[in-house]
């Protein structure tokens, strides 16, 4: 695991000063990736470095005297359309672009710096953003013991997890052609659905629409086929994390998913966060990876002393829901709910382990999902089939309305963010997605 | 559907004499299309079509001046190391290359064409093979209700298979990274099993190793992301058909797979034969499709005239297996069944307007399984755990090996054809892999 170094210093100040603000998201600690480009423009998607509320554009930085070396390098593949290359240079180039930045960007720097540099900087009010990756395999895990135990609930109170949930990180194959990034939007999903007791399914419209609270973790460098990657060098592979909502059609899904898994009931859509906070940005906000005692401990292939001093994140998240009303009339959206990753039953390194023990090879832009984040507290939910116990409790809205589950022009907002006294706060941004009625 | 035309003529010959031998795979009639280049060379990869024992090279073709048009195009977009912007170009220009290239290859055509012609192809013995399209979603059915009710009646013999089976084209979501071609070796898995009455799982070399004998579907043309392919026209978006071995770890599958699904115990290999057999190749050896009149007939966007004229496809396969010692012991491979395609409870037309039917995307290139492939009959299963009953009732090899699952050393082939009086045989070649001990 990455050790805290100067760049995690929570005094260091940019000479932009819209990235020492109070609660911005994206300060000098934090230089988080996307790939961007001007809104509407021809311009090349190229990759970018969120500072305040600028990007860098590294194609620019890269064509100019500011980076060289393993930075320059790196700078250059990340100028690309998609962040493969860069992805596939490993942490050395990662470390390196990240410092590079950080010089250049820091109140210390030269003044030419500063001023050399003021062109590379577009507003991020004026860019928009594509998926960071050409995602060869995307993999949904289920690593919350809470969400599992919520769901399991619904259907039986006394209920436990599946009795592989405690030894098996559990994951299963997505779908990587209707992932987008956040903006998308997406008409609610056709598809079989059977009522309870009745004698055959109806085609119809989604009528249980819900979303899932998850982190997208993207993959750096990969491995072979049939040479495992060990938990101890597991986070060697992983370049960041960003903000990822599971759509999910729980109609659909109860009753497609026996016995191979859910389909058509998570494939219409996908939607992650622009930007991509690196496992170095994240250093500071590790903490003990814990098992109650009284439940099994991981195998060995599992367990690691890295993994037990630092394998949890504190990643505080949020859901807020914007109802197509609360657009129009400019209230605002609605929290939803507010939860933490600390709480994930297996850690991103155990994902990777897990993932590559049968031989499975993983190839740079991969993305891995966290499965739904559920906390252990009221609220907490990652969500709304678990927040609503499947619409018996609807929620209520700032403005008065109310959700069993999300309906037409509903917009779901996912936020995430570290915080900690003596340490900067860095931000996810944000992931949204808008649910379009159903096709005619 | 495509109609007959001169192209399914059986009498039929081409100048390349080994095309017309009795029991050849690639007579003219057939023309499938696969990735190549001399074994072992510094060439690029491209596109070629099987004839008799040699491969027509693409490049050199489109190089030529021997086709003109719309197959001209087809031609070059053919001749680029993956078939993905062919695919893109759709049912017109997959036609009119095909009629070009059995046009230049007849038997009738000129001998200046043949003699131009000849330096352009290259020996199959010759040259070595590559998964043939970028592939970048791949989806696995389980649409064959025998297999389905053998593996249910392992566990229980009056069993049926689940509610939804009968009405909805199961599917779920593989891994792309791992699958490889023809020839590919690949190590025994590791990961976790349950014994029975065990409190803990051990962490092992997988002990029941399987094949699953399926064909894969070459998606040609997609669909934008929420715009659903109807049924009637599911087709005009299908390139072709290969083999396709869906390597299975039933001792890791069965812990891991509730409730999300198989995992671990699929995705360390796939492998699929390197020719793909088009559609229109195809077109002879359609069937009426037919739903026992005591099942459920299907939802009307599964149902159409078209499809239950002509839905199934009689595609005859075969698996057989050669151990280590028959291998060194040059005994030949054992034959361990034999069944039709034909017998599919859905058709191939349903799966892509199920798989798209909820707003999901197809890009060119895209594959799907067809799910293991078994038929009524004793004998006809399409998996070694079917056949022997779990390890119950050993096969026996022709050299008198025994078989529960799949041993170290063990290489299984897929073998696929269509034949009837009156029309032309046409073969999809093989699929071999081989098991290799697990990593120590």
């Amino acid at each position: 695991m990455i050790e805290l170094n100067h760049t995690h210093d929570a005094s260091a100040r940019s000479w932009v000063v819209s990235a020492n603000a109070e609660g911005s998201d994206f300060p000098i600690q934090n230089l988080p990736y996307a790939v961007f480009r001007r809104a509407g423009s021809p311009e090349p998607f190229r990759g970018g470095v969120a500072i305040g509320d600028q990007v860098l554009d590294l194609a620019a930085l890269a064509a100019g005297s500011h980076v060289d070396g393993l930075a320059l390098d790196a700078a250059r593949a990340a100028a690309l359309p998609t962040l493969n290359d860069f992805f596939a240079l490993g942490p050395l180039a990662w470390q390196a672009l990240r410092h590079a930045v950080f010089a250049v960007l820091h109140s210390d720097a030269p003044a030419a710096t500063a001023s050399d540099l003021r062109p590379c900087l577009v507003p991020q009010a004026e860019v928009e953003y594509t998926v960071p990756a050409r995602i060869g395999d995307y993999t949904d895990f289920y690593t919350s013991i809470d969400h599992a135990l919520n769901i399991t609930r619904l259907m039986n109170p006394d209920g436990d997890v599946t009795p592989n949930f405690r030894w098996v990180p559990t994951a299963y194959h997505g779908r990587v052609s209707t992932i987008g990034v956040s903006g998308q939007r997406f008409r609610r999903p056709m598809g079989q659905a059977m009522a309870p007791g009745a004698k055959a399914p109806t085609y119809q419209a989604c009528a249980r629409l819900d979303y899932e609270l998850e982190l997208g973790v993207w993959i750096g460098q990969g491995n072979a086929q049939g040479e495992p990657i060990p938990l101890e060098r597991a986070e060697e592979h992983i370049f960041g994390i960003c903000l990822l909502n599971d759509w999910s059609a729980r109609d659909i899904q109860f009753w497609e998913m026996a016995p191979l898994g859910p389909f058509l009931a998570k494939n219409f859509a996908t939607t992650i966060s622009p930007w991509i906070v690196t496992m170095e940005a994240l250093a500071p906000y590790r903490q003990a990876w814990t098992r109650p005692a009284n439940d099994p401990q991981p195998l060995d292939y599992l367990e690691s002393t890295a993994n037990r001093a630092g394998g949890a994140l504190d990643i505080r998240l949020e859901v807020w829901l914007e109802s197509e009303k609360a657009r129009k009339e400019k209230t605002g959206p609605s929290r939803l709910s507010t939860t933490s990753f600390k709480h994930q039953y297996w850690s991103v390194a155990q994902m990777v382990a897990h993932h590559t023990v049968g031989g499975c090879s993983l190839n740079p832009g991969d993305l891995f999902g966290s499965g739904t984040i559920s906390g252990p507290g009221e609220g907490e939910a990652g969500a709304i089939i678990e927040l609503t116990r499947a619409a018996q409790t609807p929620v209520t809205l700032a403005n008065g309305e109310t959700r069993g589950f999300l309906e037409d022009g509903d917009a779901v907002l996912l936020r995430g963010w570290c915080e900690k006294p003596g340490h900067a706060r860095i931000g996810f941004g944000e992931s949204r997605g808008t649910v379009l009625p159903a096709r005619a």
